[in-house]
């Protein structure tokens, strides 16, 4: 199950452009990388280093839980004026919760960052995720940061750099996440890089997990604000894994000019489906690499009387336990499908509501129609789980992704704290 | 784990009224009971009968979920002028979402027992829970029915009879849950008689479960419906097992005047109070055999603006998955805690938040502070685990109630309806 396949459906129309290797490294004047730090363990890599050898002008989307950490704090700050040079990032502690001691160990941290890399700290983003209410072990941190950018220095942005960066930024996550892609235009090349990271407390409404964009195209802050949160609207806010909405989530995006282009108005099209291709991916391997997750979901929603309503019923049946379970149960129990979106807060007459698992249609008009037991059976002994509502409502769609509920998932979280 | 006892706290002031034995059958002229009619399992009492030897006032609450059973709908019709005599209710099968085979299914259930007890079809209340989206076996639900009605007329509605029905109507449940008591006035006595059924599928939002009250007090329909709303608020809907909430929910009150006694305004206060005790005990029970769950979990928040966000608070905390499977591992983890009470979209400052495991202070203004693990741990060892929030924003609190995640909860609906 744990890999870093596209998954299902991913027919996104590739046009100019097209995936490549390299992480965040991918476009050119980035240099990222990841060390081991023993910040919570002391074998994990655990510090992780994203530089921009000019300032960039960047863009961010947070969590809208109340209660923010203190690093998101702080980057909010950082990024009022549109522009960044450097992110730093810890995993195993979220510094969050802790009061001032957490406040002044996110500035520490931008500050080290900034005096190792030559830049401004006020340039300088943070992110941290573990867990919460632990003061930051800063002096461990702080040598972490050190190690991290003589490395990082020393090195030409290697993809190899880009995964230690991946790998550093995990927390239960069982594999890295990253992507990148090109965009091939007459005046030349435009790339894409991002790494993410996340597998439990994963929630629509932001925050989901922790997301870094770089991109070499030259890019005002104020239109890559738009660009990612609209990106994040339709990837990363379709993530549900246990319906917890962390204190710590943020998607970043740098966009340094270094590839020298501009994009046209239809340029500017292609990157952005680049873009969304980007997120999406991230996304769904975030929700393949659920916590306990044996089993991949991807909910469809076709036919909604508008987007709200089908991203509301997708994300719905998508958190459902009672679908989860079903899911890992391999029970075709369409009726907990039909009864989460009926709770979604949605519009629709659930008298015209058909419902396939697979290829398999369950329910016509919102009744079960006498479907092949060993069919759907086989449908869901896949790892890769493809749930489609069909409303009749009108012409609106969203697709959402999650994975199943697990022993697994009860192991994990009964103990992760101790 | 699974017993009745009356779980933390209940300190219900008790005023002129007492906890009785007698269940729905404890109030003067009702007579309930329950057989085995071979819904779904060959030997499980799966049919109950309500019956009141007067027409009685009714009352009920229902499910928002925008798919509704068959059963719900009839009775939300029946209960149009405010009256009825009798109460079907059947497990095994949820009769919803099976189209017009489910809403003939239903009238028929009320026909069947309307002619048994010779009342008029339309005083007869219909209640389902089960498996969502299959055919009602029609033939053995009416001799069910046939047999249910025979044993009731020939018996003296005993608490031996209530009990039979408080366990007809069980699904996963693992006891059956019932509840009386007697308020003394000059006048005389009023009874209060009770049972619910609910373990999967419950979550705020009303819904939530089957529960049935009876009482021989003398209250019009209009006064009974708002008493019923006001402590199912209170009560039912402050219970979260997993998050769903069913197609088949609801809580229906009958006051069939048998006592004779109409309460003055000080009388009527004390049985408000009687009202809301027994929902409270019924939602606790509710929680307490939430599925596969090993902890019964109680949060209160105090302290907060106003009750919505009180409400908004318990509820988000008590539904946490990532809170369920900390308490399920007996993790101190006040974090997760904190978190669930920033993404409830209550309005609070969560820099003046304290935290109380048990009677541990873990957080005091938003930060953790220097508990002792050990006393933490010993508080978590409990079967029943209290965690309370002050908030210092105003004077509204609000309860709410839940369990663990555990390995037992995936596993059983992993395999419910195969």
């Amino acid at each position: 199950m744990k890999n870093t396949s596209q998954g299902l459906n991913n027919k996104d129309s590739q046009g100019k452009w097209s995936w490549i290797q390299g992480g965040v490294n991918a476009p050119q004047g980035f240099k990222a990388t990841g060390v081991k730090g023993k910040i919570r363990y002391s074998d994990k890599y655990d510090l992780a280093l994203i530089y921009s050898e000019v300032k960039a002008q960047g863009a961010g989307v947070y969590t809208r839980n109340k209660v923010k950490a203190h690093p998101l704090l702080l980057t909010m700050k950082h990024l009022e004026n549109g522009s960044a040079q450097a992110i730093v990032i810890n995993s195993g502690n979220a510094n969050a919760c802790v009061g001032e001691a957490g406040d002044e160990a996110a500035w520490l941290m931008a500050e080290k960052t900034a005096q190792m890399l030559g830049v401004d700290p006020e340039e300088v983003l943070v992110a941290s995720t573990g867990v919460i209410g632990e003061k930051m072990p800063l002096d461990r941190v702080e040598k972490g940061i050190e190690k991290a950018a003589t490395q990082l220095l020393q090195s030409n942005g290697t993809m190899e750099d880009a995964h230690l960066g991946a790998l550093a930024i995990m927390t239960t996550d069982t594999v890295p996440k990253e992507a990148a892609c090109e965009l091939r235009i007459e005046e030349g090349v435009v790339r894409l890089g991002a790494m993410a990271k996340g597998s439990g407390m994963i929630h629509p409404n932001m925050g989901t997990m922790l997301g870094f964009i770089t991109t070499d195209a030259m890019i005002p802050a104020d239109d890559l604000q738009v660009l990612l949160r609209e990106a994040v609207e339709d990837s990363f806010n379709m993530v549900t894994v246990d319906g917890d909405t962390s204190t710590n989530d943020m998607v970043l995006a740098l966009a340094n000019g270094q590839s020298g282009i501009s994009l046209n108005e239809e340029d500017w099209q292609e990157f952005r489906q680049m873009f969304f291709a980007v997120c999406k991916k991230l996304a769904q391997d975030i929700a393949r690499d659920g916590e306990g997750a044996s089993k991949f979901i991807q909910v469809q929603v076709e036919g909604a009387g508008n987007i709200e309503d089908a991203r509301k019923i997708a994300k719905s049946i998508c958190g459902s336990s009672l679908v989860k379970t079903a899911i890992f149960g391999e029970d075709a129990n369409w009726g907990r499908i039909l009864a989460a979106a009926g709770y979604s807060g949605a519009e629709f007459d659930p008298e015209k509501v058909d419902i396939y698992l697979g290829s398999v249609l369950v329910a016509r008009a919102g009744q079960g129609v006498n479907f092949s037991e060993e069919e759907a059976k086989k449908a869901l002994m896949n790892k890769d789980i493809n749930i489609r509502v069909v409303l009749r409502e009108g012409e609106a769609q969203a697709t959402a992704w999650g994975c199943d509920l697990t022993h697994e998932y009860v192991t994990i979280n009964g103990s992760y704290r101790t």
